[in-house]
């Protein structure tokens, strides 16, 4: 396939040596226009490409969240990763929305929904997959070697994401996602609402189903906060433990007692989860 | 003097393994209830007292710009410092306000306003010196060994409150400071209307002119992105770093090619920032 694409600077910032940029771009997956953000780390100078690391955020964030807070950079510029951050929903005024924080713009989940009104725009599953990475690839000086991450909703959807692909990603990791969101409140509006009422089309989005049934494992790190005031209904890191254990799926998990839900959570350990990917991306 | 001071907690956020805090009180300097964070790092539950940075932020922040955007606590955790970020103005519905970003709320100038409608609340230089750090080391867990930085305006207060109070702060530093308010834009517009049209009541408050008549030396750093949009028409540091060259000053001033006048400059730096600091704090 070829495509051609037509991305627009929108905000530039030197950052640890490298650069944070902003773009926008009319995305034909998603039928509407989408902002992202990329960190550069230094080392692309050298003419080198450098691995990718892409970040989902959580709900209500956009490419911003996480490139303001997470304080990446300094590992990224360091390790000679670069970082994608995309929004977490399409957006604009022909998008469908709901009142709540937690459906529609902001609250894509990352799947293809299958109802009207959704279907016609909310199809992240694919921008992330497919035309996000071939947009980055064909644009900046990257390899193909692709590491991805999140939070909350976006580490859902990175390891959904990754345990559906295992082929495209060298490693997956997590900051308090939706570990089982076919049984947790967030996960059942959003995927009734875009994938419909028969929840045999859930389980393809559900990370503790997906660990339990995998086939082809790749690495995997995800960190929870102790005093996460989601961690009981909304997260249900034992749920992914447990399909881990049954699989023998290679998860490292670690709550951290006393850490929030917070990007003062997320900061506080980012560095790990760049670490933790440099070694499967460099291999 | 004794002042019994109520605070209320607002917000707690564990951060390598110290705690961002939240905090309301009601100030009788400023006449209305301010809000300020502070970091505490991991090495209070030793039971040792440890020193404190204060940062003072730029027009529009409030408390939570710097506690979120520049991965401060990281090296306060590593290095056992306090960070205090108090709000840039007194706030609240009775407090005399302006349309424009750099005046009014948001935009305090850490003067002591004479002027009327001003003088009521706007007296933020006294809440810096004095109030602030008698109700926080009355607080918390810290010392009276105190340094003191902050960013644009913040830089602007932070390195003026040093310099008149050299007794009180082992060290002061800056990124992007307003060098010399009284020939700038911002400056111009906020003394006049703060502290009157006589320019001879501005001079203390200018960061050039302290630098250049100072006495007593206290060891400073500035740092300056090259490719900040206010750096010639607001921002000055060439004024600065003569005045400290006809003084002696021990000023260690660097611009940084690339950089512009976002919290992404000061990430990429604020570890210098502090390691400077807590040689001095120290001591």
């Amino acid at each position: 396939m070829t495509t051609s694409h037509v991305i627009e600077n929108v905000s530039v910032n030197k950052s640890f040596g490298g650069w944070h940029k902003q773009y926008s771009h009319q995305s034909t997956t998603l039928n509407c226009t989408m902002k992202f953000a990329i960190y550069l780390p230094p080392k692309i100078a050298s003419g080198e490409k450098v691995p990718v690391l892409y970040w989902l955020s959580g709900l209500t964030c956009t490419d911003e969240n996480f490139m303001q807070k997470s304080g990446v950079q300094r590992i990224a510029a360091e390790l000679g990763i670069a970082i994608v951050a995309p929004d977490t929903s399409p957006r604009g005024e022909g998008v469908a929305n709901d009142d709540g924080y937690d459906l529609g713009q902001g609250a894509g989940f990352y799947v293809n929904a299958t109802q009207a009104p959704w279907n016609r725009h909310y199809q992240m599953y694919d921008y992330v997959v497919n035309e996000l990475p071939q947009l980055i690839e064909s644009t900046f000086p990257v390899s193909d070697k692709r590491a991805i991450s999140g939070h909350s909703m976006g580490g859902h959807g990175a390891l959904t994401i990754a345990m559906l692909n295992p082929e495209r990603y060298s490693s997956m990791s997590a900051f308090s996602p939706i570990c089982n969101p076919i049984n947790a409140p967030w996960g059942k509006k959003a995927f009734s609402t875009y994938l419909g009422k028969d929840k045999a089309n859930w389980l393809n989005h559900d990370a503790s189903e997906l660990m339990r049934r995998a086939t082809q494992f790749i690495p995997a790190k995800v960190d929870q906060g102790g005093a996460d005031d989601f961690l009981t209904e909304q997260l249900q890191p034992e749920t992914l433990e447990a399909a881990a254990q049954a699989n023998d799926y290679p998860l490292e998990l670690c709550i951290h007692e006393g850490y929030d839900h917070s990007y003062y959570f997320i900061s506080s350990f980012i560095e790990e989860h760049l670490r933790f990917h440099a070694e499967h991306l460099n291999k």
